[in-house]
């Protein structure tokens, strides 16, 4: 293999590419001094995590009377990080002292971890009490995708709240990636809140949910179609979900103004676009399934209608 | 940027924390001794796939003559690591004796190795009739979601049989979170196993899979709803799919008593909670889709129910 | 712990193993010198995308004036990768001569960058203008998996036309497990292309996807059942999409003779497996839901069938 041909084609290539980046400048940043940087981003979810939970995720022994060093020299590091890249977040928009303002919101931040604490530790209990397959809190808090999602969630929703732009949404994509489950940063979450196996679970931006809520895989909670996505900016499009709803595998609660009252119980694949009185189950009517082979007289049986019903 | 009003703000932050970890001390784990190690639980997985697949996975060409070498370090390797995360495992257990336990454990796992291979390679096999897009078998253990499920489960299964706790789950999970697909350790599943595409699948805890089975992305395998979810336990709860049985995309099959017969197959999107005798296709009857715009003649011809029909 | 008896064991333990491998010699790779490194793929991957979006991704600041060396540097990094692996991939293609096959292709597939970077500028506009929780295109760029799994299935798919085997596969398979969006690489689609939250969307190999498609999570655009798949092999086996339609959640497309005219919408969870003319709109019709529980005369008027009626 001779060496200057190589090079002479590398060249070009370069050169091609620098005219793709003078064409599409939009994909690339350039002399841009506050990129924030994913990487720590990824970095400061897993620390905060460590912050949580204290002696889960750490690998070696947690001892009683270096506690508070442990916390101290996590949380230094966490707020370091984390304003460094709120900064960042903030250094393009208007009216914001960026530096300012995230000094300020990383100290309110990081002073909401004790009630997240309270209300993570909700959770866990509304997974094991939810979960017939559940050992231990230990295998909630170290192994549940959903937990994962919601804690990710818990943490992203505050910054969402304190109006950082940008790395909320890269917190909430990590869990997403990790777990299969999408809850935007924007959407508010009561306690006690369970997803059982989780994988294509989406809960929209604008959506409502209250307390002792319990969500099963490949249910979302979204926004009803629309010719033009960016008219419905900063519009409540996604449901409001009332305590002790369950919403069963696969179903779909649509559209802004949808209301699911208190102890309402969706049926799996239901498909709710109008809001639902409380107390009150929904279910899909008869799946009407159709049977060809076999045995006549067995299909005969299992033809009747009502045999396919589930009630719940 | 001053330092001192920072320090202070981190007392109050740390002082906050450790009065919540007092509080919420369940999510906590101080003077564990027995924390098992996630890190280690993830390359021990790793490390099996290597056993398991020998120069498939590790980057190098692995010649005939240090086969036996490479096999020893491996086996030796995986052996310290979970023997060690198997102990603590069973350290909270009352009447086991952890380290006798974890000892004899871990042999009888590694024992079984040839064992799980011999299935694996019928899994392979499944993938290749199964899939018209797959090329090789090489491009199914290399990249297949399904085929990394299974194996994973195959041994997460063997570790669930022996009785250890916690560690299977954390297995499972892990293949949950790269592929999407959620087996539950407990679920047993019979030789030439194929799941395709795979995102969305849910095996439950106590389902019993026969041989030859094809399974596609989004089927559940569940159980049905239940008010309280801990008075199930140690209940079987998921269905039974006896062999060569085929489930389409979407479709549920749920109920503990729910029997899927023999060469059974049940079409996408199918709601099942009654058994099936064998040789039955099961699909939904008439999707009844509603149409709207376009030409009117063109329509028409679309209305006719049956054009809409897909007989399986 | 005595040490005789576990050195014992473990001979005992790969003098098995080695019987195994022996047996199941499908699963081993033994003596092969061209083994595809699969981390070499994942940082290629990572590289390209690096190259695509030079400065999003790198964690730092990236200067105006030093973008050629930037650029430079990665794709020779990228070259000798990408070279070296497609030898190996090529290695025991029959007829192919490995080497020079490789540096072609190579060099082929990096001249292709900057018209695959004009069609992802279209893409990360058509998530913007599709999405209205995007706050800008630097948060789709950074964080949205749709614009993920499309950024690494245009790139593999240029290696799938170049004929490469494997690699395009491995890297498809690396985007389905990151974002739980499965598109084979053999798939062809247009510019201006949007998955929203995506996780479960499966596009077969031998679909044909037009421009300003605009696709939800769960969607399948799939092939019709078969008994043998390997029968199938090489048949055009799923559907065309016509430019500028929608398909929302849950939808599944499957037949290879299925044409999706322009400008179809294919409203959420309907079972497609005919033609539908342009500009049509297809949904399911009557969901059918039954009502129980709560107070009677607000369930009546929930009752009315077309209440529940959604019309796109």
């Amino acid at each position: 293999m001779s060496i200057l041909p190589a090079e002479r084609d590398i060249r070009k290539l370069v050169s091609a590419l620098m005219e793709s980046y003078g064409r599409e400048d939009g994909l690339i940043k350039i002399d841009a001094r506050n990129q924030i940087d994913k990487a720590v981003i990824v970095e400061t979810l897993n620390d905060l995590r460590s912050l949580l939970f204290a002696g889960f995720f750490s690998g070696k022994r947690l001892r009683e009377d270096s506690l508070e060093y442990y916390a101290g020299e996590l949380l230094e590091r966490v707020g370091y990080n984390l304003e460094k890249q709120i900064k960042r977040a903030f250094a393009h928009k208007e009216g914001v002292k960026a530096e300012e303002a995230a000094r300020r919101i990383t100290y309110e931040f990081l002073a909401k971890l004790p009630e997240i604490r309270a209300v993570l530790a909700t959770d866990v209990a509304a997974a094991f009490d939810g979960d017939p397959a559940a050992e231990s809190f230990d295998e909630i808090i170290l192994s549940y995708p959903g937990f994962y999602a919601i804690t990710t969630h818990r943490l992203a929703h505050e910054l969402h709240l304190l109006g950082v732009p940008l790395i909320p949404r890269m917190m909430s994509e990590r869990a997403h990636n990790r777990t299969g489950i999408d809850i935007h940063p924007g959407a508010s979450i009561g306690h006690h809140f369970f997803i059982d196996h989780g994988t294509g679970v989406v809960i929209g931006e604008t959506a409502a949910i209250g307390c002792f809520v319990k969500i099963y895989q490949g249910v979302t909670i979204g926004a009803l179609s629309t010719k033009d996505g960016q008219l419905l900016k900063n519009v409540k499009r996604h449901p409001t979900i009332e305590d002790r709803v369950t919403i069963y595998s696969g179903a779909s609660i649509l559209g802004g103004a949808t209301v699911i009252g208190e102890s309402v119980v969706v049926g799996s694949n239901a498909f709710v676009v109008k809001s639902v009185p409380k107390r009150t189950r929904v279910s899909v009517k008869n799946p009407e399934l159709q049977l060809k082979g076999g045995k006549t007289e067995e299909r005969a049986e299992l033809e009747q209608g009502e045999y396919w019903d589930y009630v719940i």
